[in-house]
Formats: C-alpha cells, sequence, structure tokens
C-alpha cells in the first residue's frame, strides 16, 4: 500500500506535539503534493537548524550565537534576570515586549514524581550569575502550576543569602478575561491584590 | 529574540495541516530538543521521500516504485477498478482491507467555484484505462460530500458508453453508530436502502 519511506515519515511526523497517527498522515501526503514548495525547503530547514542552533551558555536560551542574541545585547539592562521553564516562555515573554533585562532558562520544573532535581535543571548556573554578574533583581517568571510554584520557592529560598532582590509575576484577571469564565483561585488572588483605582 | 532559522523553520512547520502558529512554534522547540532522536531523522525522512516518491503513472498513487505497489501486485484483481479523490482516501481503504482491485486517484474533485474541470483530475486517463485495461466494473468512492457526488455523477455519465459496470459506496448506518447521533441524510438513506434481516 504505502512505501516505507511514507512510513517513516508518517511515524516521525505523529511524534511533533499536537499531530496524531491521523493528521500525520495528512501531513505526510501535503508535504508529498508541495515538493518545491514545502516538503524541501522544510528538509532544508530542519538540517540547518539541527546544524546551527545550540543551546546558549549563560542562560540556555536557543539560538545560532552563544552567547544568544538577547544575552549580547548591550542594550539589555545587565542587573535583571528573568527565570522561566522553557524557551517557549522566554518566547512569549519577549512577544510581549514588556522586559527588557536578560533571561534564565531553567529546562523544566523540580518534580519529586519524575526524579528532576536542582542539579537536573539550571539552577546552579543560576546562582553562580547572580554571583558574577552582579545581578540586582531576579524575576521569578515560572508556571502558576504547582511545579512551577514549588521551583519558584525553591530558587527563592536559594537566592535569600546571596542579598538579591527575588520578585514574582502577579496573579489576577487576564486583560480582556471575564470575571464569570475565571477559575475561584484567580478570582480569589486577584481580589487579594486589589489596588487602588 | 529568536534566530532567522528557528523563525523559517516555525513558518515552515505551520504550513502543515494541523498546525497553527502557535503549535508550530512548539513543534520546533520539541524538534530542536530532540536532535538526535527526531530532528535528523525527520529531515532525513523528508529528503529521502522527496526524492524517492513519485505518483504512479498508472493509477497515480503515490509510491517509490512505478507502477506502484498495488498496480504491480498480480495478486490483485485486474479487472475491477475503484475511483478516489485522494491517496489518503486510497489509504484508507487499504487499511479497511476489504477491497481486493485496483485504484485510480482522481487528485480531487470537479469545482465549477474553484475552476476544475474534468481535465484538471486524473479523469482522460481512467476513460483511457477503461477502454484499455478490459475493466469489469468501476466503484467510484468519492466522498459523500457536494463535490464528490457531482464528480462520481459526472464520471458514470462519461463511462456510461464504455458499457462498463459501475458502482457507488452504500450509504447507511457507520458500524458502532447510535440513531441518536446521525444526521438526517444519513438516516432516511439507511431507511430506504433496508435490506431483509
Amino acid at each position: 500500500m504505502t512505501g516505507s519511506e511514507i512510513e517513516r515519515l508518517i511515524q516521525l511526523l505523529a511524534k511533533l506535539p499536537g499531530l496524531g497517527p491521523r493528521s500525520a498522515r495528512r501531513a505526510a501526503l501535503h508535504l508529498i503534493k508541495r515538493r518545491e514548495t514545502l516538503l524541501e525547503p522544510l528538509a532544508a530547514a530542519l538540517s540547518e537548524a539541527g546544524r546551527t542552533i545550540h543551546p546558549c551558555s549563560r542562560c540556555a536560551n536557543l539560538d545560532t550565537r552563544d552567547p544568544c542574541a538577547v544575552c549580547a545585547d548591550p542594550r539589555r539592562e545587565a542587573g535583571v534576570l528573568c527565570v522561566v521553564e522553557e524557551v517557549a516562555d522566554l518566547w512569549a515573554l519577549e512577544r510581549a515586549a514588556a522586559f527588557r533585562g536578560r533571561y534564565h532558562v531553567l529546562g523544566g520544573t523540580l518534580s519529586a514524581l519524575d526524579g528532576v532535581g536542582p542539579d537536573q535543571l539550571n539552577i546552579p548556573k543560576l546562582l553562580q550569575r547572580v554571583k558574577e554578574e552582579s545581578i540586582k533583581e531576579v524575576i521569578l517568571a515560572t508556571n502558576a502550576t504547582v511545579d512551577g510554584q514549588t521551583t519558584a520557592h525553591y530558587i527563592a529560598e536559594r537566592l535569600a543569602p546571596l542579598g538579591v532582590a527575588v520578585s514574582r509575576l502577579a496573579h489576577g484577571v487576564p486583560i480582556g478575561g471575564e470575571l464569570d469564565h475565571l477559575d475561584d483561585g484567580t478570582l480569589a488572588a486577584a481580589l487579594k491584590a486589589r489596588r487602588p483605582a
């Protein structure tokens, strides 16, 4: 029915997040139908990305340069570090364009269940950077999940003796969010953190 | 923020069916994190597929061989052709393993709106095959959509003078389907085509 080359392509595509076996088949056919405009450029882009993109040795962001574009940018505030779980979170913050300091990517969260301790994450390097780069403030921007908050709590404790200011992202009502659709925890947090109008 | 190599990879991934801009970003990070196990094998599989997989010159199925494995298989019934819109439909029928004849892939449906006429589809080749390959029956397995049924109707008319038997897939209740969840059209078709118990 199908050549083993197509089967292999489908199997690999099905490993991408968001693609199941059925959508991987659709994607494979879509690619083969668009050989010049999509399949070949994608193969080239993958090879190129695999060859050139590496984690930044300072902050673990992904880039073709080392240090990465953010670490190397002299216009960025050197004294403020924003700690995120993954590169995707760094991208999200950069899209928001509201932060002008530098980043530190942990590469995950602490998780007793999955056997992830501080040394499996990029935490020792964070403590080293805070000492060596005369950091004034560390913003803990881990996710608002149990693991994310546990990780932030652990890092805050480790940073306490170093005399650096440690802050966290605010909780509250999302911009454009309707109260009726918010969960109780967010509503309670927004109420508790209310500000004078 | 991100190197142009990553941006390019994300843009190409976002062109796959089922992946939007957000899931393309997730997929790109997923790939870069799994360089040896996923990114490089996928790049190789894409190159290989692009180099080796071509439409069968007889039925337009996709394969590394020409004629394709189905057309070349001597155990398949030579006198019965199943006409499908796309290669994905051929794959679906092969998975069902209920058809032992050969196929003919149209490459789409007739569509006045999109300017797709019989010559843009694989229809002239179908008529030629019916004449030359001593075909006894043509099963029209286009989708049960307006365009699919229009196309089937057109092909049936073109085949009529050739004296070949022409059939269509039955409509009815899907196996495992609940009447309460079926649309009216399917229920009506199932009732009309009822059989003695």
